[in-house]
């Protein structure tokens, strides 16, 4: 039985989304137990309009919850009695609780996480590692996106090991496609730091490195695994899906500017709903903390119930396949 | 009378693009004089299918031309019979030539404009200002795009002055709103240089400084000006850009999978025209090299003859409105 617990507060549509993705996965997968963390008043009529095993549910009361707006250290201080918090405490204290899954506020959780759960034995620093679909029907994974915004070169060659081999352990790819994102392609390019980083990541054992990436290059599918400053992987993450979001608005309004072009849209409507799916967030999971020493998952805060699900599943495949315990041990070696 | 200088080679469709181009704007602007440097056996014929008045174009020889794949300091030194060199002396010697215009290798041109023309007294780096079109039929504009990967915060004050300078001059946008690329709004987020060059911002003088602007929001039409390092400014702007080009693409793939929707597609194809259209950079001129001594333009390397067009009445645009100047003059203030 592998028990995960579940941060029911915090996301944009909490704790009804929490809710339905914990029932979800407790009918999918028959070995995991959940502890769902948060305000009993309003999850237990949520509760109870679904159907699942209840002997594999334990629900814990938490009475506050930390928002976004809060400062992260100073919320998790202040907050003993929030869901979050709580959530991170029996992620330490109970060995039997293997990993953690919320769609609260990132900066909270991550800051909570390395306040009290801890790092893997000789990881620097622990680092988000979001996945985004790319046109080959494949994904990518960036990684740091936005834990350190400040990076040695040596943090971002753990990065690349981490990476690697979560790709592996969760995803099935094997021999991970590694490359650091640059302005240009070639070896010389780049700042301090990149400079710094190339010839590391060419002398890292067990990564496949395959060079510099452009940003643009990003959904191309040519690539398994982008490594990044925090500062960077951010604005490379959230201009990409900004771009997206709001190319698919414009043609929404443009479509529906002329009576022709809205038939032709009713007709396409199908297919643009497909293109929309594929660039969907919620089917991919959440970010994975990596280098914390139990796995942590962070959903988008605006997930659906089917993203919770998602993110709930990520964290089973990766304990099933003993990520942590393969980052411990390829670091330390 | 305004003289302007004009690389002929060096894009992916040069020099026919380039003559194309400087043909259109003799015709379009009556008071500039153009000086065309190239291969004369290669320009000759393709100047023989235009119309236009030449007494208001030189053309001047140069046998050799610098490539995209070339170390850009090195090719400086190497290649002085080049059209980038020769066009880099002439505007430095030249008293009346006024603004330089390229769309050759972007590293060659920077390194050249540097070493071969000088920067205005007071500014510290030169950088790249491309422009790209908002969701709200504005333009908003990064500086800086590429030119310096490491930065000091005093440099980002002064791309926030050039910047804004630039899209008065140029644009006409009156007060532009000038952003800090972050990782997010709030005043104390990001590294140590968004850290040290917020303050700096709030306390510049004649800027209309707004705070901290996520990735996400380049194209929401909030802001005019994001200001950035050079190294997250590229990540930015080629991000967006791939989004943008990956997602046209896959709805294009998408759309010819059935009938039913290729029919759609027939009945909508206008109006993706009018949505490329208004994404496509060619129409938005190039991007300027604030800070150099004389106007510089660099214009994408697969630029047509009417983004070269356009290349040219911006260099135009910003020397009749005084560009640089009002630069010098607020830099030493």
């Amino acid at each position: 039985m592998i028990k995960i617990v579940v941060d029911a507060m915090g996301g944009d549509n909490s704790p009804a989304v929490n809710v339905q993705g914990v029932a979800g996965a407790l009918n999918k997968l028959k070995d995991i137990h959940i502890v769902l963390v948060g305000d009993e008043a309003q999850l237990n009529p949520l509760l109870e309009r679904e159907s699942y095993d209840s002997s594999r549910l334990t629900v814990v009361n938490a009475t506050e919850v930390i928002s976004c707006n809060e400062k992260p250290t100073e919320a998790i201080r202040a907050k003993k009695d929030s869901s979050m918090v709580k959530a991170l405490d029996m992620l330490r204290t109970d060995n039997e609780a293997r990993a953690l899954v919320s769609i609260g506020s990132t900066g909270a959780l991550l800051a909570g996480t390395v306040m009290r759960v801890g790092r893997i034995k000789g990881v620097k620093r622990p680092a988000f590692c979001p996945i985004l679909p790319t046109v080959a029907d494949g994904i990518v994974a960036i990684c740091d996106s936005g834990a350190n915004v400040d990076c040695d070169p040596q943090w971002l060659q753990q990065f690349a090991v981490m990476g690697s081999l979560y790709l592996t352990k969760a995803f099935g790819v094997q021999n991970p496609r590694v490359a650091l994102l640059n302005v240009g392609v070639e070896e010389e390019k780049g700042d301090e730091l990149r400079k710094a980083t190339f010839p590391l990541l060419q002398n890292t054992p067990n990564i496949n490195f395959v060079g510099n990436m452009e940003s643009r290059d990003l959904l191309s599918g040519k690539f398994d695994l982008v490594v990044c400053d925090g500062f960077s992987g951010n604005v490379l993450l959230k201009s990409t899906e900004g771009a997206c979001l709001e190319l698919m608005r414009m043609l929404k309004h443009t479509l529906m500017s002329s009576f022709q072009s809205k038939i032709g849209a009713l007709l396409i409507k199908k297919k643009l709903y497909e293109v929309k799916d594929k660039m969907d967030y919620n089917k991919y999971g959440g970010a994975v903390l990596l280098g914390a020493a139990k796995t942590v998952v962070k959903g988008h805060g605006s997930s659906n119930g089917e993203a919770v699900l998602h993110c709930i599943e990520q964290a089973y495949v990766m304990e099933t396949n003993g990520l942590v315990e393969a980052i411990a041990q390829e670091i330390q070696r």
